[in-house]
């Protein structure tokens, strides 16, 4: 029997090029929207749901009396109650309670991957990328591996992510993508020190993130299996896959 | 001082996303367009016309007697009179003629950079590597390295020459873009056998090359300054540059 097929979107701009229509896909955006989802669920929540503005977090927040998160230039975005670390989201306040995230280009990658009529839709990140891997190699369906980039521009960590499901899984797949190669040599370079590759490398987004004194989360999201759940984006909300 | 900026685009895709107004463009397609290109010039030919489509590259061929030149399918496209191979031009026959060069991904880039008002636009590859290195760094302007790749995926041979010229300039260049980060490590991984790397990582150009009996071709290609000259985009077309 032949193996499914696996490739690498590595900017929300790229991804119209795959057939998403029989595949999973996995929602990318290490720093830190998939981090944070996966966390969030891992101790609790009952839902995250991904917006893209702040106008509609604000509106669903109300509406559904869930919690709003969600940062502009590294600050709690106006009208909202919290922000994007994973660090904000423990157990003794996110248990049993709804988040509304907003998360510009996660969403935007999400939105795109069920407009083209993706099979699954799960989010990864280092956190639940045991999850991730595991889930991927039982189902034996084609995957796409969506990085959410920055901006369309491709970021570093995405593409570390990607490599490194690709590490683990790329014997159950046929690969013949070139993006998909790209991110697992990227990923074996930079392992075992990964946080130590983003600084080396002067990644952009860990400038834009350590300008803000947040190392710890930089740390967190790239460290493997942290809140080892898997999110599946069911109607129009992330929940623990069933 | 500070010095100007460099960017890669991994795909004619994103290259939207990069100011390319006040910058040099380097079209970087690999295999084989701008290894042929060079190799041209370098051997005496008067012009290289990148054109898009056969029924163009027929048309100009007629109004100004020029070679025409292109492939479909790795044969000699209808209507054509020669192919892709840089191996196909030699002083002999090349000398002070006209080549019109039918190139679907490196003529798409290049019409875009014109139309987005690119200071100037040169080409490069492995043949003419040192020639584009020079000139980025005695020009002391702004770049963007752009990857022709293949029908928009990205691909590994055009992110190695983008991160063999990285290699090279990045002393001179301020270098704010993760997708340069990410072309200087593959092709630290990749060299010194840029050929290995490819047949290894089953790039999938070279499989479509190697497919027609071209590992030839794919060799010369990976291979530093076997035609270094600089062409340049003048009116319609690349000549070596004045």
């Amino acid at each position: 029997m032949s193996k499914p097929q696996l490739y690498t979107s590595l900017s929300p701009a790229l991804v119209h090029l795959y057939d998403v229509s029989d595949a999973i896909v996995v929602i990318i955006d290490v720093l830190r929207a998939t981090s944070t989802i996966a966390t969030a669920l891992h101790n609790g929540a009952k839902s995250v749901i991904p917006v893209a503005t702040v106008a509609r977090c604000i509106e669903i927040g109300m509406s559904i009396g869930a919690i709003t998160a969600g940062e502009r230039d590294g600050k709690v975005a106006e009208g909202l109650e919290h922000g994007n670390s994973p660090f904000e989201y423990p157990p003794s306040f996110i248990q049993g309670r709804d988040l509304v995230l907003t998360t510009t280009n996660g969403t935007k990658l999400l939105h795109m991957a069920l407009d083209n009529g993706a099979k699954e839709i799960i989010t990864g990140s280092f956190p639940n990328l045991s999850a991730v891997c595991d889930h991927l190699m039982e189902k034996n369906m084609n995957v796409v591996l969506g990085c959410a980039a920055w901006k369309d521009r491709v970021n570093i960590e995405d593409t570390l992510f990607a490599g490194a499901v690709i590490d683990r899984v790329k014997d159950h797949f046929d690969i013949k993508c070139d993006s998909s190669r790209i991110a697992l040599n990227l990923y074996r370079s930079a392992q075992p020190d990964l946080y130590g590759f983003m600084k080396e490398n002067e990644a952009s987004h860990y400038h834009r993130l350590t300008g803000f004194g947040l190392e710890k989360d930089i740390r967190y999201c790239l460290t493997p299996d942290g809140a080892n759940v898997l999110p599946e984006f069911v109607g129009d909300r992330l929940v623990i896959k069933a």
